[in-house]
């Protein structure tokens, strides 16, 4: 007889956040049934569960990176992924919370192909039910077994989701050159706030109540971190430079709406830039601005600090003891979130 | 020698907020300053402190009556006043976040004879500063010393909170008769969601970093939520009979705007009411419909239950040990609150 091969392939990605989805859902369909029916409404609508109105739907929500991150991060641990649970429905109801508040600063009318939700109920309720989503995030927390040691590290993304928020509504007044302009360290800062911190605080918030010492809390929250700004970077390239097939946003849209984005920003620190300058502050074809942004070595630079940041999920993740699965499925995710462009 | 008298007068509730004003301002100073500067700057013109573009003046802020409640209801349970200065500054926080969001939801351009955040500073900005107060009121208590326990408390208000401005906003758009109508006892919920909540988890808080006993922190969050309504009806009362040189309303304004407030609810419910609906729906004199609200028993009726919430926030405190001096005090607030119309 032959023994069996011992290597088992390690979930995809895909699977993985099937897994994650489908075993947090009962908790965040119960946990967002407590809100008062309207903004509950509002709440499933932007879960991709309902339809105005009320009618149930299946429309696409997100990914759940969040909620996955939670799980992986209780299972990592070494706890089971139900100990993570009460950490992803609180991240879930934070990230949907900011979307909606997002998309009224923004100004944007649709997401996931619908109106987004102050387009289809008004920005005054769109404000409260994001404020309702916050507040059940945080009694979600505050009721959860052991998940008052959570709040801490829950209050500090919060204030860092909005301090990035901050920064990137500014960075769209600042100019594309002189003293005043965006620089790439400020962008990272930003997209580390804006992006990381939610990231970082799941995985983290999921290993506090998978009873992780702080050594591994703190890591897993690193990983998040750099996870995060190595997301933006990725996104950026592909906001310039990505397949409108492939990404579903239209070709050069980054720079038709003249975003401070990573490989923009990087490329107006090249030497000769001034020509680049002057082609942003005009109203010259953006096919022509991406060629000179790639030519100024934006493209390249911006991948390569992305792998940096690849990199340094690496090392927070390798520098603590995790369970082998969990850990090679965290690291399955961060794939699946940045192979589209590298 | 004459012996001095031993009856020392308390002190009155405008010399309560002054000393408790005065012992949380520098906390609250020092917690509005670690946010974006950005955020701390519309954070500082809501509280008073400064115009729209930083510069320092001193215009009228609240009367921090939430602050107040808090340093009493820790002084209350035994503790000093510093007990409950985290507390009160998360409460005030708090309430600015809800001002911020309610002024954009209700369309108010100003307050306290400024523009409100989001006509000085934008719709997004101010509902980003809001959120960005939220955060911080959150932070606040997760990093106090035993303030982890008071978490579930605040969340519980700020779901009622957010509950009691869901219901306001949908009262609006509901009939003055008919099956739809609002009832009295689905106003007085909003009232004690939207009002009372925070008030209650204001004293209940103090008294919680304070070390008191649950069933003490119990009794001041109930004393609170009486406290709310009552102040709520009070408000009701002087918003359709008030004196516009006291008050600094506008006369009849609450009529004019056709708000749904508990008087004319009230009258409505009473025989013969058919004939006041039909006003309330035409474009009649406010004096007149005012006048049949008062001979239907509104203003009557309002201020008899107003009294019945006065009467159960003195049953509250009596029924658990208090320090005396400290419920003299919370005694006062109520009053000083509540007198303007009885």
């Amino acid at each position: 007889m032959t023994a069996l091969p011992s290597v088992v392939a390690a979930p995809t990605a895909p699977q993985v956040l099937d897994r994650c989805r489908e075993l947090v859902h009962p908790a965040l369909k119960e946990t967002v049934g407590r809100l008062h029916p309207w903004l509950g409404e509002m709440a499933a609508y932007s879960f991709g569960w309902c339809e105005v109105g009320g009618t149930p739907v299946v429309a696409p929500g997100g990914k759940g990176v969040r909620q996955a991150l939670a799980v992986l991060g209780a299972e990592a641990a070494g706890a089971p992924a139900r100990a993570g649970i009460a950490a992803a429905v609180a991240v879930e109801l934070v990230h949907t919370f900011s979307l909606l508040h997002d998309d009224i600063m923004d100004g944007d009318e649709t997401r996931r192909r619908r109106r987004t939700v102050w387009k289809a109920y008004g920005t005054g309720p769109a404000v409260l039910a994001g404020d309702a989503l916050f507040a059940l995030a945080v009694e979600t927390l505050a009721t959860a077994p052991g998940g008052a040691g959570g709040l801490r590290l829950l209050s500090t993304a919060l204030g860092d989701l909005v301090h990035g928020q901050a920064d990137d509504l500014l960075f769209a007044a600042r100019p594309w050159r002189g003293p005043e302009r965006v620089r790439p360290d400020e962008y990272r800062a930003m997209a580390e706030g804006k992006t990381g911190a939610l990231l970082g605080c799941s995985a983290a918030l999921g290993a506090v109540l998978g009873g992780a010492p702080p050594a591994t809390v703190a890591a897993l929250d690193r990983a998040g971190r750099h996870m995060g700004i190595a997301f933006q970077l990725v996104d950026d390239v592909l906001g310039i430079w990505g397949d409108p097939a492939v990404t579903g946003k239209p070709v050069h849209g980054d720079l038709r709406e003249r975003k401070k984005t990573f490989p923009v920003l990087t490329a107006l620190s090249a030497p000769g830039a001034r020509h680049l300058a002057t082609l942003l502050e005009s109203d010259v074809e953006p096919a022509v601005t991406a060629g000179l942004i790639e030519e100024a070595g934006g493209r390249t630079a911006t991948l390569a600090e992305a792998r940096r940041h690849i990199a340094a999920v690496e090392t927070a993740l390798a520098g603590v003891p995790l369970e082998a699965g969990p850990a090679d499925e965290l690291r399955s995710l961060l794939e699946f979130l940045v192979h589209r462009a590298l």
